[in-house]
């Protein structure tokens, strides 16, 4: 074990005092603090597999040391992070790149380390050695039905690794598209898009969720072909009840208001789930919260408003997932951040008045209407969600922890300086 | 009479020579050149009847001379538009800027200049004199059900001028939105606005169309109620089968595949119309195809094989509008010009060599499909658009015929030079 | 007196309990309390005369009442302003909106309020009645000499009248470009421009600065001749040192990254002021933090870190000005919610670990720098806006001061509910 | 000799009656064709060494076959387009993917194919093997005094390269930047990035000129240290008269106006060339003009404008280079698109009526102005430019004749099926 869980405590300890002071304040203004410290103990966050390692662009990738060299030390890593933060208690999986190879000791390890199977993810969008056909032209969307049934079939495969593991949901995204105007014929690649999702939900176990991922642009740079919201919610329309969108915070054009899609998919109990990165540019794959705080937050705060309205339960209902890709920064500080990011803004919509909001919104009085949202805004949450860590048995400050008991140091020594994971 | 018709033929006669020659070249290299025309020759384009002025913008307005004064007037101002290029045989009203006095009048008028009345339009964008309730927050999204009625019952009158008018459908297009984060609840505002919608569409004739435009931003800053195709989708879908989304070309957000989005409406049969302008930042409204022609011909290009699959009418079965503001060019001019840019993208597109463009695609021959289209794009087609005028009697250079014949300076003679037209 | 000071005490005294528990929370935090409330007192941000009455967008304006209907008015609002958070003690004219009958009585309404006169504002935007050449296409620019002279004279005209006011800058703001390509030979219109700017250049006192604000787009739709910081900085430059660089946020491209061109200007010597506002989508002049409190976080970060660099005073090395529209709020109110964002986004730069900063740079801890920034942004550093406020005189709380003492409705009362006040 | 000389005259033999008929249609509109085909027959565009093989995005690269596995191959791709087009006679090489072994053989190469060595390129964004320090957080901008001399180094060592091969120019593009707010120090960065350049412009042979290139985001995703023109410019200024801006199209933030930015640098006799290609969202490194060629006509106006007002020799005073990716199309036909879109430019730029339009701006005539760069891009230049290759021996149809002439089959045939060229 990496990390003894006395050490855990030990480091809480030095940091207890300075911490009840900085929760009693913060929590004497919240009207059921118990209620909402219980909210932010129960949402768990999905880790996917293949950020565990240095990530890359085009240009090149500058790997890191000690990253995981299989499927277990990427569990034993996500298992790190869960005893940190407790708020990470779920792997989401990319087959080829997660293939396990014995299912029990998997399960085993999972168990181990606490975590559950999140959403299983399939690859059509590059070529694997000895695989019949390329992708090169699009997976499901294309002319040639041999390969739309080689990409059917990989993710009916990932589907039955899915299930021997444990998981519920698929996530689908589909790099088709093109790069150039008159290389496809946008009707008939949905067309066919379509008709093998069809064929991919109709081998669905029936209490699995399908997510269609859309995504503006990028790796086809003239149109993609499940490429924004309203496609990806055609497509789920026809699919049936099982399939939902799912929304990549990354995947925009410039400018998107991502909350109100947000909003107008539960509101049409399309939403699936969530990637969440942060972005300047395109489909950055920054840290969570690192360019746009207040975004993530008018995010969150449509989602607990759009569930409540539900019913809908805010740890289990939906798919959580970080979507990112650590170029320039330690993985797992990296999603520690992220993960602390994603919690604050969690925190903070749930410290929106709703009542003095709806209040507002029907007297048309846009000034408290922001008022009120910028009030919980700029509330400190930290020691909030610290709190939520304290009481699970996880670290008041999870990076801090990281660093002092040098772990990224012992990975390295226990896997050595040029390791290089498996993903993106 | 403005123009009198002889004088189109003279000019004519004059170029006639250059023309042939120019016309016989191209025209060796078009298959069936008589279907080409005739499709040319039955395309209109409606000019909106708020552009036949100066536009401005927030920052001001530097209004030129003789722009209509009146209903009449602006209806003559087409009719020289069609009488020069006899493919803007109708006219598209706005309401309140355009009530006709009296029905049949007016409707006579349009007898003699050989116009139509295209969409007419609603607006809930501006509060008129007199008014009872605001729309400064929204009208159909509002919070207070009697401003959504009055919205609606604005819409409803609208239709009824149209039915008089022998128009056949109704453009509704919302500046509903927010400002503000928390100025809004998105569902319901959402919600509002599709009861709103439906009631409007209760009060649809039975062989009316009604077109949902939608649009990114302006004038609200943070959300549009209606703001992307997938919304306007949603609304379409929910109204029923004679509600339809229409495209104003700059109504996206930066980068938008617009030609995607025209292919997939067409598609799932909701694409009812089009907004025709140009933009480089937002909604410049600039002259048609002044910015970024080539994407005006990918439109096309969509268009005609979306229709031509579907077995639609080109010049029927959708609505084709220009919706351009003319800050800095006489208005009259600017429409020529955008009427030109139309024709030419749309005599391109019907030159495109299907077969070979669906073979190229089925053969994933990258290369050769934007071959197939930029040899359509790279052919010059105005002696096609010219012969097509020519043939129906309009002139061969309609804005050169318009400055040889001193038009502006008839209309600020008859008109003044300080006339401001209504509208933008 | 629409606000008796005796009341700003009076609401103090009920809110002081939670205010000194608020702010000895954070205070414990900070190394040298004193020395940054001491920042936080000296700030003050300069509101334009034209935004305080409601603003609109080419589609319209949806007035509210109580609008200031002279220059004496729009006096009295700023001092109000000035009453409530003591952040607010300048006011920027705007000439022709803005002319002063009698200098005398305006400066000594000035000090009655305790407000300086900020840089003024000259208009070339817009055509004013009686003026001899129109600015339809541009005005320092344009290829007629006398138009330009007619542009070189009115910003001369405004140095005077902001002489006999005591102000000690100019802000020129060219709307100059155009709208389709071919309209302008860009190099001429740089070099009618450069020689437009020397001539007022040469006009300008010993002790002026001159701010040459860009802007990428609006009103012209194609090009800007003022179009970013690269060639706002060339004439700046080729002006000579009395010239500068001013910073509307909301004047950029999609995705630019603000605060770096601030750095740079700052490196140069060439940063001269700002306008604060904030965006989503193009020059929305939305309240300044409403959209993305963060970039104004990093900006502020910037400008002390490049301010403190170059040794400059915080207060008055450089122009601080609001420029924002408010088409859906009382202006005040807005007005006050601008102040605020930016009284926390310097608080929160001045939190910020400089030496820790530093280290992490020069380690390339890229993790560290992060939660640096974050640490100093996540801190709820109302307590400490509002303590600057309380040692002034100023209210703990403006904003629900104003509304408990129903000023607007006073100002209505006062002024009427149809007033329109000069401006956008 | 993959393409004997002979079978281009056959070709162009079986085509000559037709293109004579165009050539002779096209060339009657044109005052002084001759000198037209002149400057048409002079352009060269450099065709980039690391174009020649499969590009790639980080989700994957779909390797085509016969890719060049050596510098001498990749000389016999461009001497291959140069035969059929006669217009890419030069080659830009890239160190260290093209060091060459024996400077002889490659200059007698070149000759063979009739190729000038353009610009040499840089590379500090990638880590080589044995390399001693990483470029993970920049080269030239480094914290570490150590990484910036292991950059200068690697730039001289280009010098010297291209010194022995008879090249002129160095290209300078850094991806240096920062992924996350407070990463950096921007000034920091900026004074580092100009020390080292300065080094590497001592170095600089007394002919020879330095590009430095400016691209505004990827592969780092929030800031970037030469990220804009006027951060190019300042660059530029600060190093000297050799030292030159580079322009590559891509390298933008949405909506930027290209052409002004030309138009300016040439103004300031700070241009030094361009990187040709295209794209929707990005950097998409498409092929040039296949997304927006009336950009690409209204850059290439500016340019003959600016470089005939200076005087300047449009073949040889700026530096012209393709900068594309090839991800779904044979790198070889790729780029004879890319020729042929940029010679249509160019030539459409030359049918410009100069006079004309110099009347028009200087009448504020902006519907004439727009008319005239209409008329040209209108015009099918397609016959111009295959005149000028048919004068100089090139094959009047290359991307036909490659095809024909089964030269991929060939190449795969000599080279094989799995080569994978140097590049990205």
């Amino acid at each position: 074990m990496i990390l003894e869980q006395y050490k855990v405590q030990e480091a809480n300890e030095q940091h207890l005092a300075a911490h009840k002071r900085h929760f009693e304040f913060v929590a004497a203004s919240v009207s059921d603090v118990e209620a909402l410290l219980q909210k932010l103990v129960d949402f768990q966050v999905a880790i996917p597999s293949w950020a565990l390692g240095t990530g890359g662009t085009r240009f090149g990738r500058f790997a890191g040391g000690g990253e995981p060299r299989s499927l277990e030390e990427k569990m034993e890593d996500v298992g790190l992070l869960q005893q940190l933060n407790n708020s990470s208690g779920a792997i989401s999986l990319h087959i080829p790149w997660d293939i396990p190879s014995n299912y029990n000791s998997i399960k085993a390890l999972a168990a181990q380390h606490g975590l559950k199977f999140d959403a299983v993810n399939s690859n059509t969008f590059q070529d694997q050695p000895g695989q019949e056909h390329s992708y090169k032209f699009g997976s499901m969307q294309h002319v040639n039905k041999a390969v739309r049934k080689q990409a059917v079939d990989h993710n009916i495969e990932v589907i039955k690794h899915g299930v021997e593991l444990g998981s519920e949901s698929l996530t689908v995204w589909l790099s088709d598209g093109s790069c150039f105007p008159g290389q496809l014929n946008f009707r008939k690649a949905f067309q066919n898009t379509l008709e093998s999702l069809q064929e991919v939900y109709a081998a669905l176990p029936e209490n699995w969720k399908m997510f269609v991922e859309y995504k503006a642009f990028e790796p086809n740079f003239y149109s993609t072909t499940v490429g924004d919201w309203g496609q990806s919610f055609l497509y789920a329309s026809k699919l049936g009840d099982r399939a939902y969108t799912l929304v990549d915070l990354g995947h925009h054009l410039p400018n998107a208001n991502i909350e109100q899609i947000v909003s107008l998919l539960l509101m049409e109990g399309k939403l699936g789930g969530f990637h969440f990165n942060d972005s300047k540019y395109g489909d950055d794959d920054l840290t969570v919260g690192s360019i746009k705080p207040y975004q993530l937050f008018l995010i969150f705060n449509e989602l607990v408003e759009g569930m409540d309205a539900r019913g809908m339960n805010h740890a289990s209902d939906l798919g959580w997932m970080i979507d990112a890709s650590h170029n320039v920064k330690d993985p797992l500080e990296d999603l520690l951040q992220s993960v602390e990011a994603i919690m604050c803004a969690y925190a903070q919509a749930l410290l929106v008045d709703r009542k003095a909001l709806v209040a507002a919104q029907d007297a048309n009085d846009v000034v408290a209407a922001q008022e009120i949202l910028q009030n919980a805004f700029r509330t400190d949450v930290r020691p909030l969600v610290a709190e939520a860590r304290l009481r699970t048995g996880a670290a008041l400050q999870p990076l801090q922890l990281f660093r002092a008991q040098k772990i990224r140091q012992q990975l390295v020594a226990a896997r050595g300086s040029k390791t290089v994971a498996t993903g993106l």
